[in-house]
């Protein structure tokens, strides 16, 4: 009996295992220690204490991972754009760590499914999306260290969504660059929605392109003409030499 | 002829050997691509250039060991102040990388030393002290990365100047501490100038504090005052237990 049980005391709680089973897909490694990435998702409303008394909630997470992504976008432009000065390469951080941006990050990786909160979902702003993603890479920090905080933001932040012409100004719309290209090559285009729902409130469309029939990319977002423009994008990405801005 | 010839290709030339003598101590590790640390030295009016013509100097890698500090900083204050909230941490983080801290980072180390440039030394501001410590941060996370920052900062910032009390504001003044404690204890105690230079028009000074004619502390500034609240500092975390403020 006493053996079934220390084993039982060491495997996983179910509620543990669920919770391994939906975070491990995002991070796209193995968590160690669970308890950093439940406080990361820990609302302040939840008023969960520590042995001591102390409070937990994600936002002195908050402070840690928006250092993390700081030096890691910062280490990241300073290779990626070698002709940019000081200037630039803080005004490029900046709109890539935005408010609005880690916002967008939060809400496509839907993190707020793992709130533990006492407030209703709906009552929370826009803001609560680009919170947990900052404690959710300070989390990984104390987790695992500054290196899978890198590939973290790597996969997350710098694959899927920071494109320096973008950021510069120099590409307003990807669906525009798209359309041309596709009006000189008499390539024959569209733009289709395949999926419409909406979770906790929160609509979601799905937007998929197909170039002379052959579907090119698909994206999520909020709103139909976001879908598009990510979509756009993507193909933007997959189609580069081809669609060569210099040559529209 | 062409064997010697390749041996002394490979070895350093005199005027790097110096240089790599003179900055290894200061990291506390051996650097391996000298050019980064030469850079992190290079003043913009030296209009230094590269094989494609843009310029070499220092300003790049200030927003990189920038970055560096600011998330090595925010990471040693979650550990060390597990109560602090976000904007206690905020708050004590700009604290310690304040301009004027940088600055008196830089001057200790006496970074100026190494300065390739144009302009005479006693023509640039205060800033620049700080601003070639920013760098060399960068310039050691090119050379050796992350963890190499980490070291060096806890090594060159953390362990000789941040103390969360005196930045709290708890303690204003070391050289009082002290100065109560030997009057309580009756011991005797003496700051001695052993050291008045002046290298490049900044005046450097040297203070030595005994107590029971015991040197207890050493300490360099730039004035009197500052010389003797340094040393005060020294000894108070060699007597911290004996010193201790409650009992004051």
């Amino acid at each position: 009996m006493r053996i079934i049980r220390k084993i039982f005391s060491k495997s996983r709680s179910l509620e543990d295992g669920i919770f391994f089973d939906a975070i491990q897909p995002i991070l796209g490694f193995s968590p160690v220690t669970l308890e950093f990435y439940k406080k990361a998702f820990t609302h302040r409303s939840s008023n969960r204490l520590d042995l001591k008394g102390n409070p937990i909630n994600y936002e002195r997470l908050e402070f840690l991972g928006d250092a993390m992504l700081s030096s890691v976008i910062a280490a990241y432009l300073f290779t990626e754009a070698p002709l940019g000065d000081e200037g630039y390469l803080t005004k490029m951080r900046s709109k890539i760590v935005s408010r609005e941006h880690l916002n967008e990050l939060g809400k496509d990786l839907n993190l707020i499914q793992f709130i533990e909160s006492k407030v209703p979902l709906h009552h929370f702003g826009e803001n609560i999306h680009g919170n947990i993603f900052e404690s959710l890479v300070g989390a990984i920090y104390l987790d695992r260290g500054y290196e899978y905080c890198e590939k973290f933001i790597q996969k997350r932040v710098i694959v899927p969504y920071v494109d320096i012409a973008r950021l510069e100004g120099k590409v307003i719309s990807y669906k525009s660059l798209v359309i041309e290209w596709c009006q000189k090559e008499k390539k024959v285009f569209h733009y289709d929605i395949f999926e419409d729902n909406a979770i906790d409130g929160q609509r979601l469309f799905g937007v998929k392109l197909s170039i002379d029939d052959k579907v090119i990319a698909k994206a999520r977002a909020t709103s139909k003409k976001k879908a598009e423009e990510k979509a756009s994008q993507r193909a933007y990405f997959a189609f580069q030499e081809k669609i060569d801005r210099k040559q529209l």
